[in-house]
């Protein structure tokens, strides 16, 4: 079969691959209808996530058709259409117990990380029923490529850890994919106000048409005046850090009202300064989180529904086969103005 | 009357001070029966608290009787035995009706801070009503002058915020008054096990009389393997920052769980180390919280059922004559085993 | 002034009446410039209200401007422009403090019930600091009124107890003003499926218009069956039960979903059967509740910022010197399709 | 093998029957050392539960060792000392995803009422994963006889559901096994007044050893002015029933203060009366529940850190042989002062 394979460093190669069979009695095979290239997969490729070796095929996204299953599967059979989700999670661990998925001891993050992933015809998903949903008829498969990750990501990480209630005044802190993907999750809350930072015109201009009540572009300087000019001077109840640098967190800290909540979803690669002499008294919370997809449900419900349009963060699409085009144009997201790309199989 | 009052770093006299009067219709005045010292008294002879200005009488913990109320105020009459909570709330104002105190736009902690406090014969309390606590019959009123700041921030900011629940491990990192009375209503929440960290062995074994489960001494080093060995090397559910350094910070990211909360006590002075690098995954949450003593009401039924005994955090006790002996005693608490000194006057 | 005065059971005047004087240090006196009639209103004229007696000046809705402030009032000034609260608060009491403003003991529903109410040039408002509500300049008077009980009522009683979520199922059962009012405010947690239920043809065209995604009349049967085709045979995670009889109580029973929430705004006149030989293994949770009007600071922030829209509920608007009309009109709904009339003084 | 078998209302016998077989990959047959009799195995033997059908073998509670597993059970293996919940979940279906096992679509409580369960030498677990717990070295056997169904009964159902605080005021309508559970298990939140309430005096001194701070005896009538003068004439904050009858649920009712919690633990036949024409503005929340034994691991925590001691409960011990004896001493608990019986096998 096809497929997309890290080769070290800076190296990624469309290649002819061995297909994956079963290796547990708890194991799916699914064919890939549809994937996606998330951030992380840059990171694979710069070299920043060890865990990752040269021979694995990356992706952690998608929706298929599942193709065959090991003998402990009850939840799906084959030729059933399922969203895969980014996490695997055993189900019984302690933690998938507290539906903390993302710290399963035997899954986790591991798709196209440790285990091969789904930029591929086929893929092998462990634990795959609790790690699979299956797609109600009439869905559109776009939409949920969706719900592998960047949706939960958003919706988790930043609204609910962010405790964003009706009426509050929400500052998300990055414009890219995973933070537009917090603003439209945000407004399944109804806040009052919803200021969309970056540094990028037109992401914020994208930002605007996606719900942002107002936005502030970084490059032009004066942020955090800004925000507290669209506050009464009071701050925001909910800053969503959505970039991963200290700046950005930095940022947060100084728009944050008494009482409010900074949720970060950013990757951080390195510590940050934590303003405890200012903050210690401030009553603030933040929180951390690796994203659990425990929403997955609620979130196939709310796109049923109609409550949120995904497809509004798909910008390209490609075949399989050019894969390596859109790994291109997904990197060049300033030019391109990229923000999730369809990968058809 | 007689009164402490800061004359600027590093001085303070007991002296004749003109007796408080009424300034507002919401105030009252008390004759203090006992009051107490508190560390954030000693912050500010250091110098170290720029909004307590030299002529203030020092100190916002006590209990007393109501000598005068002014024509607002309802629920108190001259006579009554009262407690006086370290913050003044007003009641009304955005941050009072979300019950954060803290940050009452006319009140706070302003009691020996930015008006006069309690270190004296007479105290005036603004907004009474919402200040001051009717002590039961028959109460004890050395107990509750634990309940002016100590016992409500210990709670608060310790155990609420680190939504400490049955069957959790707990680490509380510092000994010193509000490790400890962070420790003792810990137990309201029926925690597996309380790791109690200090560097001094005196406060340690104080702390076991008190219900830790554990303690570690950080002088002999080593205290994140001691941790992890207790813990099953997971760490803890949640770590309570009781010292207000970075170190004792940094130790607290360095012990939690996955899922797990630090809530911060400690007053810092200057800012910390976070390492989102290691932490953006670890689904942690971090808390902050000036007292808002929201609680009092509920921290006198459990010292009315006998659920709690914060008489064990008194260790000495004074005349108001004697209030220097006290500030003596208590800023020596390594040699003296001071935790909570009782001044009488 | 005049003012409408309840004679006693069936006799109501619009008559001259002494004007209200500031009776207590926290009263204000308020000139109204709109109120409006509430169920509640009817309730009383059938002499369904024994609290409530003859030579009481009725209502308990409006907005207006402050007249004249008691001594004890500190954040209002006369010529401002406020909310009236039906719930009149102290702000101190402990019903007060863990925000139970309906169970204030000394407020509570009083406004037109046990003191003379809004409907009127003027009123007291007792408690004023803590029962009036400044309103934003710019802000549309009528929407506000409101916001005075029946948003409140509709978001507090139905939809917080009822702890709507993203992607739930909710029966609204009763689709008069407080239903819609609940069909209105539900929607700022984004349900996937929102079914109004009710007998009158109009009112369900109306929960349409409103935003229900279904529509069942009761007056053709079926009702629980028909529920169970729109939810996949499970029944709805929330009912709110907005009528006060015993049968739509019932239904409720019948429709709600384990681990489901039925949250009783009616104000119910008989008891109810609850079947605990069923429901005792179903993992259901029951509320009831008198509005508490908590949440009218961010029931404001909702309106300000375009999130709803409480106009929606005015059919009719009347000058106060045709109160009877607007009575009249209200009390035949059925008729003359009436939701909420505006008063005009 | 030797197992108890139910025969039809009012028959039980103690007979050989085959060894339970492995039935689908993720069963498990455990070995039972120690089991023990509930009160709904009376229910069942007095024809009150028409889901367990003559030949059936009974009982859903006990501990043991695994014997034997299927090709999918991977957290167990033959040896292991293991824990018995009475519940079976899966851990896959919607149900379970929530937290909410007693609903599982393929599990729930079917363990001695639609498959045999553990009054017999050996039993088939289904779902063994996520339905059996491992018990650590060391640990109390007959201590965790108890955490297969009571203590996270008396837990989940009651203090859980009853959100019980710190110095909050409890009654508990009934003093057998379930309402003993509850009465020690709410400790672990330290509430200042723990009423209980029951006809029969020994259950009351039994309560009160356990840690009831006062108890009523039902059976000298004024209940209700006797839980009213011990509450200041407020009534409690939380009113758990562990009855089952119309009586008790309605003695709740007239007990629970504004804005207080009503959590039904009881097994009700027939349907009771609920004041709502009294209730409707009492700001209570009533709650329903068949235990979901998701609270286990915690249990199981506070067990191992002493914090209770569930071999309280434990009032007779007899051999597998005798379990005829048993239920006859359990059945007659008024005379014989039974509370849980162990049967050794």
């Amino acid at each position: 079969m096809k497929a997309l394979v890290y080769r070290g460093p800076g190296k990624k190669v469309l290649e002819n691959h061995a297909m994956p069979q079963l290796e547990a009695p708890d194991d799916a095979i699914v064919r890939i209808t549809r994937t996606t290239i998330c951030g992380t997969d840059l990171h694979i490729l710069k070299g920043d996530v060890p865990t990752c070796t040269p021979g694995r095929i990356l992706g952690h996204e998608g929706v298929g058709v599942v193709e065959q299953v090991g003998a402990a599967v009850s939840a799906f059979r084959p030729g059933e259409h399922v969203l895969i989700s980014c996490i695997s999670a055993c189900g019984k661990c302690d933690y998938c117990r507290q539906g903390m998925y993302s710290h399963c001891t035997t899954g986790g993050w591991i798709l196209g990380n440790t285990i091969d992933g789904t930029q591929a015809e086929y893929v092998r998903i462990a634990h795959a029923d609790t790690s699979l949903y299956r797609i109600p008829a009439g869905a559109d498969e776009e939409a949920l490529v969706m719900l592998s990750d960047i949706l939960p990501t958003g919706f988790e990480c930043g609204v609910l850890n962010g405790r964003i209630e009706p009426g509050d005044t929400v500052a998300i802190v990055g414009a890219g994919p995973v933070g537009l993907a917090s603003l439209l999750t945000a407004q399944f809350y109804s806040p009052a106000q919803i200021i969309s930072i970056d540094l990028n015109a037109n992401r914020l201009e994208v930002a605007k048409r996606f719900g942002a009540t107002s936005t502030i572009n970084g490059a032009q300087g004066a942020v955090v005046e800004q925000v507290k000019a669209l506050t009464g001077g009071r701050g925001v109840d909910c800053a969503v850090e959505a970039v991963g640098v200290p700046a950005s967190f930095v940022l947060c800290q100084d728009i944050i009202a008494p009482g409010g909540t900074i949720a970060n979803i950013g990757v951080h690669g390195v510590k940050v300064d934590l303003h405890l002499e200012r903050l210690w008294s401030q009553n603030i919370t933040i929180t951390t989180r690796l994203v659990d997809t425990v929403t997955t449900p609620m979130l196939l419900k709310t796109v049923q529904s109609g409550r949120i349009e995904p497809t509004k963060l798909i910008t390209h699409r490609f075949k399989l086969d050019h894969i390596l085009d859109a790994y291109d144009t997904f990197a060049r997201a300033a030019e391109t103005h990229a923000l999730k790309v369809i990968i058809e199989t």
